[in-house]
């Protein structure tokens, strides 16, 4: 299987250990791990490799430098609709295929996460988290739907409270308050993280395979069950990226100013 | 929409702010906003005005004085049979309407709340307590069935085990351990509650207004899959409430002496 | 009905208290109350009763001495493959036999609380258990699917990201930090653990018997909805144990010795 | 197993056949097969003795005479309140037990069947009905909601159009036309009726036993995945139990008159 | 009451009979009942009043002249994005008010039913369909996902095979086939549809009205816990209306020729 | 992607229409379409390629000569105990995969369908059957538990009653009965099936594709919804491959002889 995982812009290192172990780094420091249109493909190549390497185990996915991952880069051209449409159809298979494979994922979430990256993070089965690591939903605060991950997996995780406080605010909050209201399975110093993911994976990569991988799939089917929620949530976001909102933020943030959200404006206010 | 909530008593207060947030406030605090049963349909009007009132985007609920709002008032004379099914049928339709709204609902919990009242604190989609508010079910200790939100929302805000010690004991808890344990999205000191609720109201006020909505959208079909158990709790309350063990619970209450529910007497006690 | 709960090994006590509550005791202390074969059955005749004994309101389980339960023991010689099975099915009755139950369950977890030892401790509908106590989920360890609870109620407690990282490592955690994620209800100095629990069965059984009842009834619907989800975890938990890690586990728990998972093994591991 | 199914009344025949049939025969031809209070008590000790039963494989369930079963015997004296709530608790403890029964349950409707008797004949696994047996849901026709079997499995069997159609209208239909829109598995001459389940009950004695307990097993995760639905309806019935309606209807059946029930009197009408 | 039902274009007729039954005309036969953008407003506000009106016990709807309704006028111009959008809003309203009401509802398919007039006519809980009736879903024949009820409820009335059948095809089929497949209540011929409806309606009417509310309530569950299923399509049918599929689909029905769908073109097939 | 579909033993005939149907013929009539067990690997590799081809718009699949495909090829060596499992697995991911390809899939049952035959016939979005095809689940009568698609999606076809009669029985249908009990889409004569389901592709690949694509997406969450169960019966088949009753029903297919399964034998009838 020497062919898997070479697809890439570099921008991803996938590395084997003898264990079993596959260490996925998202790499693109500079720009705080963010994503360019070209890594959203590359990522789900990825998935489909790890779902059918049968000499991986259990994987763990990082990001170099400071930053976990930090979400589609802002820097890039806006999407043409199509261009959109196609993305958040990439997305939405992503999200499919990690629910589908067997092998234990582990997320080392060692600096900020958002977005994306944030989804990246807490699909994952594992999710180890350093204590000051600042995590944002990050949907609402560009204008659209909370369409990745949220509506699937935060009310399995923190409940509906938590769920909504955070979600609906895009308010951030630290890898050890994630710990606290149970939004990550662990949190440490951010020097033992990457460690810690690595030595819990090698742990699982020598437990018994068959058992492991039979009480993850029981444990999934919750989220198999919620996949009408999910792929609502994906729909709506989608028909946001057609909208003024959207266009309006992101223009906000390469100009460096505050977003004026043209829903939210006196006049042009929307009857609900 | 001038017309939209004059229904009243002068028991609850509704007051426009000028970014589009809506403050209702229980107004009864020298029975500490309990409730009588005209306010229960005057309740149900008010939220049904907010499903259609287009000049709102956000809404905050708070209580006058010392407390958020205690339930329903225990001097009230009893009511008949048929007047407990239509206040039991009135209070399944606040239910539905609550989960229908779209706009955002915050619940500043600035005192007590207790049965309906905690049932209005926690359905608002966040809720900010004071850290030393109390907060108690309820149901049990009068002798019915916890049939107004506990069933819908709580294994979804705070997990079976809280849950049931919570909902089966009727013990109470403060504002910060309920944060503690998920049950509500933020504690504070108690001057600070309403302040902040406010402020997270006006900063949703001035988000998406199509991305608040599509996302609270998305994560209450969490809640719509639960109406069965929902509708379950509600017909059974309304069973326990034609019972002996309601008729004693409310005259000992008003004896101020402790219960003695004929259900737990050695000899009446029905086979299981 | 004085032909209840005589089943007995002597191993599983039951004490009948004047107020109606009913304690059972796990009896084994020399052995940290693991269970021997017919203990398995006998524990199922024994919830068969508390569901038709009507002089029981409440029920409170603990285990003597210092321990509360530690699962099967493995000193029992290894069952064959129908033995195996049988065991299993007797397994799945008592998980459905205990959710019928319309009574109040408390656990009392005084002291450790291993596999079949932990879903009795939290399928109970309150737990209380020592700061102290040990929780360990198990399965895993021993080659096999956690396939007796932590499918059907783990997600309803700590939601997912603790679940899968508890219930796949097997991880050891402390009565507190259960109660600090919400897999127990309360957490207490040991020598309380028992006193609380009878304190607050006798408080329900002191309270209304149908309020009390009709509640737990809606609120068990959520766990009926996950029978699927258990039902699976069962099967394959049979799968495994007719499988080469599950020997190869208990041959080295005998030997006191690391597993050395076949499945795990560099040149035998399975494709995925 | 000598002491299984001695219960009785002589209202209920129990008769094993060499092949691991069991053959149950509701026995009161001269009523129709109507049940008096005690048979409620005699059937579900029945269905709990075909759980233990180890010596039988498949279950035929029928009516002594023309009909199978045609609900409560209306000629019995009206329940006082704490009977009724205790017959539907019976009633509620039936539907459990016999949705946990693992053995394949065939129902041979030789006859009429109606409320109960009717869903005795659908919660069987296999429905064989006679061309001309009449089926009626009936509940609405006493003034009580259908609470027994209709809201878990109508929907199952026949979907929305017909189920509300029938269960609303209490509208009687054919054998012939329940096999044609689902409502049974087969429809048969009459006499033929019997012989035919006996015959199919043989064949699965003979098939694989693990398979078929497991196939049921796996299916009936429909059933428990229904039973909050179930749950409510059963307790909107108890309900109705205490109401108007239902003593206008059973005192309009013993005067063999109209019914003229007091919810639907121009004056009277509640509100809805 | 007198305020209700008036809010019209003279396009839909309310009529109230003495027996509690409300008769709803939609009233436009010189173009087959087909909806103006104004008539989607009008309808959501007549299911509005039916919630509340007290004096109505059972809705019937039918259509004037030969067809039931064929949905939104073609002639109608082309709706801006904004208008698509709040338009599908009106008619997710629509839908969540329909769930709501208690009252039965029972439609007489004299004619035609086609989208919107499909929608209306089989989420009513009796549907009573011209033998020779047609019915077309319609949906993807414009080019949008069949998004107003066909998730939500076809699987629920005649199964996966024939819902993906009718629905991906939007073949037409008769009154007489839907009632074979179960889509409809009953077929008959067409001039007995209306006098049929009535009759059924009556009889609900002079029936136990608590009983008849309570026994919709618990069958209605089975929709609410499709309410995510719904949802997505209803999200998914408003993206399709941005898209040139429709745009092009329209255009064609104006000048009553193919359509040639530009996703269906050789080159412009977009990638799945 | 030149690469699609060439995987093979010629046991499967992968064929390009012009108009993006993609036609798949089960080919091995010497053997009535039976299954090898490298064929098994082969069609997965083959529904994995139709979800990546995004030259296909629409897919059909049938049988060459007399049948449709009759299942794993009886005349098999024994598959071990890991070859099963592994086979079992291989059969698990079929089933996940098909239901995630967005393309509609058509299939035309021109002749018998058994177990595989069967699965692969009603997974098929829309099914065409020969009116005198024979079709039978088949699971039971070799002794194992029917988790291929049985517990997926035959009560969202045919309902409890039906689906449990054939399921537990494996009686053989023809396809007009198939039809009539809506199994399968439409049964027409032998020689119409295969052109009839060209033909609906063909219009199926006309129409638009992101309308068509949408509303499969939400109508397959009613069997996402299902996966729990699905898993379920696939561990249970598992489970049986290693008993005693599937050897004894291959060697007595082998030996043409009925099968006598150790489970129902007097003597070693198991316990329930």
């Amino acid at each position: 299987m020497s062919d898997l995982y070479n697809h890439g812009t570099g921008n991803v290192l996938v590395e084997r250990h003898d264990d079993g172990v596959l260490l996925i780094t998202i790499n693109r420091p500079s720009r705080y791990n963010s994503l360019t249109l070209p890594m959203f493909e590359e990522m789900n190549r990825i998935w489909a490799d790890v779902e059918r390497d049968d000499d991986t185990r259990v994987v763990v996915i990082t990001g170099a430098g400071k930053a976990f991952c930090t979400g589609m880069d802002v820097a890039q051209p806006d999407p043409t609709p199509e261009q959109a449409l196609a993305m958040l159809e990439t997305e939405r298979k992503r999200v499919t295929t990690v629910l589908r494979i067997e092998k234990p994922i582990i997320s080392a979430i060692n600096g900020p996460a958002v977005g994306y990256g944030l989804s990246t993070a807490l699909l994952a089965d594992i999710s180890i988290a350093a204590d000051d690591a600042v995590l944002i939903e990050g949907h609402t605060k560009v204008g659209v739907t909370a369409g990745d991950h949220a509506a699937l997996i935060w009310p399995l995780l923190v409940g509906m409270a938590k769920t909504k406080y955070y979600v609906l605010t895009s308010e951030k909050l630290t890898g050890a308050e994630a710990e606290r209201i149970g939004l990550v399975s662990l949190s440490l110093p951010r020097e033992q993280v990457l460690p810690r993911a690595l030595e819990v994976a090698s742990q699982l990569a020598r437990g018994s395979q068959q058992a492991l991988r039979f009480t993850k799939r029981a444990l999934n089917t919750w989220l198999t069950n919620a996949v009408p929620q999910h792929e609502l949530s994906a729909a709506l976001e989608i028909l946001d990226f057609a909208g003024a909102d959207y266009a309006e933020a992101r223009q906000a943030f390469r100009e460096k100013r505050p977003v004026d959200f043209p829903s939210a404006r006196p006049a042009g206010a929307p009857a609900n």
